[in-house]
């Protein structure tokens, strides 16, 4: 690591998302992690938690406080909602730029969000400065950006799905359809009953169909692209297995004409984290299983109006964690790929 | 077993559907197994195969020959397609009624069959007789029927999940979506790389979306339903566990007086197999696991004008050989429920 | 239903032993369910948490009272450690017997109950009366018992695994070891962090290997069967699976005469839920899940020294609810296997 | 990757072997893939095979002709046992090292080798050259090795975890036990019905039980370890997950003054792919998942004689691709740890 690193603190280190982000940093070529906090856990080494980084980070989690946090070059919060904007201002003010994997800053209409999350906001004040983390549509204001929003798993995999359709005006926007399927580790790692392995292995079910927290943040992104209003049903699924989001989308095409796999291809050709499959191929979630990846395919079936596009991600990495080291990447020109050219774990 | 139990041969009994055959069979109170044939094992006791079987059947498989079998009041297929064809005209005509659980007599259309199953068919002339068996819309037919079709697996849930939809003339039935989600099982006991553990666990991805051969089933089902033509998507997905079918069904209710509700719980109110939950509860394939019961929810989300209905079956059982003992059940003039009372196993 | 039906409460339903002993009741064609406790839940109806049981028990979760309680013929308790012998002594007084699912009448020496249970006992005076109910070794003190400790899940593969051999002198008892699998299920239904699908799948461990509650019970049982000490070395192990247990088990049998499989063979000859499998043949636990079964091999690799005996059962059946059942039958002078006839779900 | 890049052809890439010998290699920074060969597959492109490989290996499938491997520095043969041998004698002669996967030339004793394998030896000649590719035992001879046997899956986790207690003489070695447990994906990507998904998962079973292929090559490596023969009973068990190894191992050491821990430490001190755990605490195998490293922990349970050691590895890369790649770095000067420095995925 040279002496130029750039100094991470990882706040919420516990949860998934936060070790996550530990896996991936421990490896970067350009980072020195500098601290990792948990309230509950404080004081024990973090590999006590996580042993696969033993050998890889000699830290224990500490007291998340400014004096330790405005060290850091960049913060990464893999906290739950609601705690990241009670820090931020503070760190911005410090000048330390802020990546939030949480939910705080992906919304602009405040009201919508308080509506959503159930609690006011911190700091409404950031939310336009706020930049949203897809890089695929947001990339040169991700370069200057001192508060980035992470986008959410679901998110991240049904707009990179529909964007291609709803940029170039194809799809009929008034009733897009997202079926998606997630790995349990979604849920996170607190002690529910509902996602014991006793209760979510061997069994489908879908769930939060009356509305689902996510569904505002992708009739956001989707409105913008689109430059107007967008229908969407979205019914997320819990499936049996750690990691993967498979989203399923169906869009109306009526123009027969367009070369679907020509309008996706060219779409994400220079985007290094995006993968579109040969025409005929479909994707599955082991394929992305641990990298950074989005697969995806375009179908018509039966040469009907419905398109069928099938989306894979693994939650924790292009969902969370990936995302945001890629995020850092591009704050701070770096090679995008940094950190990220693990292949995915296939079997 | 009464002196007057009827007679049943097993066609096929080395498959997943053969096997889960001889599961309820064995414990129905009304029914003498008398021959399960294999070709390929003929001669082995069939619980070396099966061991969940020892102390409940004490045969061997034997050759599928047109004498043994003649000597059933009614003969299972649990066979490839193509298969049952070959012997039902035989079989008829030696006063042996029949239930394949196979896909050789549920399309009236042979042309639309044969473009679908990539063979000829054997008995064409046998296709205007053979009655679906979906006892939910057939049951009076299914009581005389000398042949019944046991419908599909995907058909079943997704059937049963839209019928009172497109009975009532609610749903705009151009485009219906069904995304459907199935477990492994469903894909049979073939030693294929596909299916096995370490290519099918942890990881979740669709197949067949260009045209899956449940599509035709469906939408000949959902056509007389409706009375007119039906538009479906169908995309099926391989799910990574053993048994289950989660439809997630989606379709454009125009409607939103209409009380969705109310509409379902009348529909199948009598009916012993088909369960639907109280409004707010949704479907987990888990809790129908061993058991011939199909469970339903219907869902407005936000109050859109797309519905989304969930439907849950073991696809083994409510979609095979549960149905099939339901149907061998009504032929006979049986409870319907023999045979069929266990209870989902949970966890 | 009998208007002589024996009448059934279970205190504590809401686990997954509970519900399991309900799952086997609502079709026990000689039991009338009376109750269903649960302090935390009361008044919910019991098919909210176990939509598996809808259609086939119409209670509620009530309260656990003495007054109810008293009104059953047999309580089951399929509560945590600690519980049954609060109530024990008083349902006694009141004429109802008592089946204990936990461990409070397991072990008859006091202080080494208190030591490995870290609680002080509410009723020694009852431990003596207590029968262990493992039928196999105690089916005559199980007719007239007023009070059965149901043996434990690891306890009741282990026993019945070595038995044949400890009874008959055969294997060196100062150094027997037990290295056992378990499905996740055996460790309830409570939220903890190390049962949750994303930390128990995909992933073996061992643990409590410095000493294990189910050890005490197993060296008196099988102490009891050598007439002397015994010395056991007993490492249990989660595997990622909802049911089943696999006991592998060693023992040093010096005596290379002897027909190991024919000593088992007659040891087990007349038991309904004990089977041994033919020479070759091995167990698998999926053989047995849902059902009441223990299946048995014994092998003797490499004509060594060292005999593998290995041993399945369903964790949730044959070691806690069916097992109780059982002993209920025997109690009340029914036919053994009444409500436990369910073949094991295979797939 | 350097003009000096150490060109590596991998032999036989279909498996699941084969391709986490690609996985790794793609990412080592020394390293330049000229050739994955199959016969079945020639032609096709690797990456259509294993798509999580997109984007990191532009080579198709190649048959597996002398003239193009003899273009490598080094052979890998990820092949089923009994091909490496045909094609060893012709590469070393042409000045090409290989590294044999498979178990050609793990077994000095030719006839024991054709006694387990059931075939004829085709260069026994070789056997005494060829280095036993463990390198916590043999690094010194692995440096110059021309051909190097790399260990099985099984062998390395029981032989790790044995040898510290077997090379100092404590252990009684006449009657060692090995109960292990092994993930799926030690049974390869062949269709067998076996290891289907729906015949392996949610169960357990052990295999081959009177006699293993790894029992004489475990034999070997601590036979040579202790200085003397060494009885072993081994039983291995196939375990519903994709990858990952835990060896217990139980040995008997009457000797309660020696300190196992330190004993432990010391023996791994310096090894950067064993890792011993703190005491007290116990290894899973997710921890190694994906990585090379193996964690041990040693118990002495109830202070008794039997002495439990935990071992664990993920059975694709320390037991196999990732100890394959372990040696080639040492075969050719590079730092141990390159390519292998991915950390486990966890969750």
């Amino acid at each position: 690591m040279s002496s130029r690193a750039i100094k991470v603190a990882v706040v919420g280190g516990t949860g998934y998302t936060g070790v996550e982000c530990l896996r991936l940093l421990v490896n970067h070529p350009d980072v020195e992690i500098v601290s990792v906090t948990s309230r509950s856990e404080a004081g024990q080494a973090v590999v006590d938690m996580y042993p696969n980084l033993r050998g890889y980070l000699d830290l224990a989690f500490s007291e998340p406080e400014m004096a330790t946090l405005s060290a850091a070059d960049v913060v990464f919060f893999a906290t739950p909602n609601g705690t990241a904007m009670q820090m931020v201002p503070g760190l911005l003010a410090a000048g330390v730029r802020v990546i939030d994997l949480a939910a705080d800053f992906r919304i602009k209409d405040v009201a919508l969000w308080q509506q959503w999350y159930s609690m006011e906001h911190a700091c409404p004040e950031l939310l336009e400065e706020a930049v949203y983390g897809l890089p695929e549509i947001n990339r040169e204001a991700i370069r200057t950006a001192r508060l980035v929003a992470n986008p959410g798993c679901y998110p991240t995999a049904v707009q990179l799905g529909f964007l291609p359709l709803v940029e170039s005006g194809l799809a009929a926007t008034e009733s897009l359809i997202a079926d998606v399927k997630s790995g349990v580790s979604g849920a996170g790692r607190q002690a529910n009953v509902g996602t014991l392995l006793c209760e979510a292995t061997e069994s489908m079910r879908a769930y939060a169909v009356a509305g689902h927290r996510h569904l505002p943040e992708v009739q956001q992104g989707l409105a913008r692209a689109a430059n107007g209003d967008v229908g969407l049903t979205f019914v997320p699924h819990l499936t049996p297995m750690i990691r993967g989001i498979h989203a399923t989308l169906y869009a109306k095409v009526s123009d027969h004409e367009v070369d679907l796999q020509g309008l996706y291809e060219q779409r994400y050709q220079d985007e290094p984290f995006v993968d579109l499959l040969p025409a005929g191929a479909l994707p599955e979630t082991r394929s992305v299983k641990g990298s950074n990846m989005c697969r995806i395919a375009v179908v018509r079936p039966q040469n009907e109006d419905v398109v069928v596009v099938l989306s894979v991600i693994d939650n924790l990495v292009k969902g969370a964690a990936g995302q945001a080291v890629h995020n850092m990447n591009i704050m701070f020109g770096l090679d995008e790929r940094a950190g990220l050219n693990s292949v995915a774990l296939m079997p």
